[in-house]
């Protein structure tokens, strides 16, 4: 046993393989500077400052966050162009003021009231994005309502307290897409979107960047044309759901949550483990009709092996234990007490539940916490 | 507006309703009282010592718990009579000891190999209850492998280190009813198979006491003949998921995630609030089709009015925000920047993610953290 791994494991503990973060990130960092695309990575999903390093090594000086908490946690740890990637919540005018006259810090509006605001209150000079929906449905003025774009350009220009920057979207959409062709038709569709958006404003006589995101796009697509910034995250950590849409392998997968088997049902062919959704979160993933909340991976002396999931899937999570569905080979080489890894469906939930992670190399990583 | 409420809200807070709170223990406590039912409440939904004073000022001095964590918090504070409803963990034997020197901790076990490695680990006698699976099909002997239970009796009767209390069961399944006599109907068929247990333990020489959960069943039958003990716990907050079951009314929610809203689309008659899965966590109900992750509540002077779901429902959740579709008339009282409540589709979960709630009293309450 690899001495990382207590064979008797108290509790649920979130599990790193550095070796697959590094491979993933050194993977996009490469892809992009092939591109000639700026690479502004998302920080939601692991929200570590040493994973932020092995950022800054290979280059990387500006970042994305979801959060202003989570902007001046990684301000703390020398980070100083940070983009908040959320509509500015009105009610954090005073904090970001005092985080902006520390770093530079990019904001993001989709209305001319919050914009105007913005200009109204803010005592710091701002860099500002315009949140533009291509789709996804959920925050941002919609691509086709090209006046009230213009219109809201025109305001950010005129006002002294921000400084425009462009257009930013997150085509989340390419969530609901199975494979690599519908990802590059779905990326390919909001990428036009955007230019067409550039070239109006351009017409306007404003200057507008181009900044997208999602980790589908970023692992599927290779045309990025006209594209200035990506900002993809989740590929960090990828995950069950990344798999699902075809985003990744298996094996790229670089974290799991170590728990311990506390029953064996061999009637149902069922494993009992501690580890619920407190630990796993709820989110879970269809695949055949079938709701899961987990892939297994058997513990190896350098972290786990994955099991396919006709072997081994986690079929229900409560608050604290979790069953698996396991085919009768797999039953037979599991005991009781033994740790299981789960790989997470979501991993950006399933990380935000630990104050720290643990790496397979043992080493302790402490990363930001929603609540002190 | 009423002091509690900052009408520019920095970040979600989980906020309790402490009059809806008392309402809810105070029903279950007669409802025990007046069935002659030993009443030992699940406390895993609050998780809160504060709220665990208001069980002790109605006559309660029993609990249950879902961790070996959360039984030493409440232990710290005062309960000496701790049932840790979930399988023994066999990593964690020596902390079981530890807690077991100094408070009365009825442990769970539902296999011979997990017993007889209590019986020849544990250094402290502990009060042992039997797992029973009456239909719900996640931990438990099956209700109908009766030798396997008698079997496991008779090793718990001879075993120096434990002490048999009886059999002990979650009909967790009346989660999938809908309506009180579905509900009646699931719980009274998990009691006749519990109570025909209890009949062959005793042809056998075994008394076996026999103790239920689930808030579903507290909340709605009326019949608990041969029950000794119930466990419920959910009912101290309610939440969506509860109100769908039928186990309670909107009304009798006592806990809302307050959220600032931070962007409003006309076009769409939507609304997004900064709350998103990590806030409220992940957990959704379908309702006629529809995926949903909250109800919504406008602010009131004294906590929230629930708006009906055809006005107001959370239909998507990302990790920091939420989109709320409304209807227009809704739409229209709701300003940029105000406070909304969400209530929960699973309360247990959404308070797990905070250290600390607020009262509509402007009462701020600690509570037990999973990870210091």
């Amino acid at each position: 046993m690899p001495d990382y791994q207590t064979s008797y494991l108290e509790k649920p503990q979130l599990t790193i393989d550095a070796r697959k973060v590094r491979r993933n990130i050194a993977r996009i960092v490469d892809k992009f500077k092939r591109h000639g695309v700026f690479f502004r990575p998302h920080f939601k999903t692991h929200q570590c400052a040493a994973i932020g390093e092995l950022y800054r090594d290979m280059g990387i000086t500006a970042i994305t966050v979801s959060s202003l908490d989570m902007a001046a946690y990684f301000a703390e740890h020398g980070w100083d162009d940070i983009t908040l990637a959320v509509p500015v919540n009105p009610g954090q005018l005073q904090d970001i003021d005092r985080l902006a006259r520390r770093v530079s810090l990019n904001l993001l509006v989709d209305s001319l009231e919050v914009a105007t605001m913005l200009n109204n209150k803010l005592k710091v000079r701002c860099p500002l994005w315009i949140k533009v929906d291509v789709g996804y449905g959920r925050v941002g003025i919609k691509w086709h309502d090209e006046q009230k774009i213009i219109e809201l350009v025109n305001l950010v220009e005129n006002s002294p307290q921000l400084e425009f920057c462009g257009l930013l979207t997150h085509s989340g959409h390419t969530y609901e897409c199975r494979g690599h062709e519908q990802v590059i038709r779905r990326f390919d569709e909001s990428r036009r979107r955007m230019l067409k958006l550039k070239q109006i404003l351009l017409a306007n006589g404003s200057r507008a960047r181009i900044s997208m995101g999602d980790t589908p796009s970023a692992s599927l697509v290779e045309a990025f044309e006209g594209v200035d910034e990506m900002r993809p995250g989740n590929f960090v950590f990828y995950d069950l759901t990344q798999t699902q849409i075809g985003s990744c392998s298996e094996a790229d997968i670089a974290v799991a949550v170590a728990c311990p088997v506390i029953g064996k049902y061999e009637d149902d062919l069922k494993v009992v483990i501690y580890g619920g959704s407190v630990h796993l979160s709820k989110d879970s993933v269809t695949i055949n009709g079938e709701r899961l909340f987990g892939q297994v991976g058997l513990p190896t002396s350098d972290g786990w092996k994955i099991i396919p999931l006709k072997d081994g899937k986690v079929i229900s999570c409560c608050q604290e234990v979790s069953a698996i569905k396991v085919s009768r080979e797999v039953f037979e080489q599991i005991e009781l007490a033994q740790t299981l890894y789960i790989l997470p469906v979501h991993s950006c939930l399933a990380a935000e539940v630990y104050p720290r992670y643990l790496t397979t190399d043992g080493e302790v990583l402490d990363r930001f916490r929603l609540f002190e």
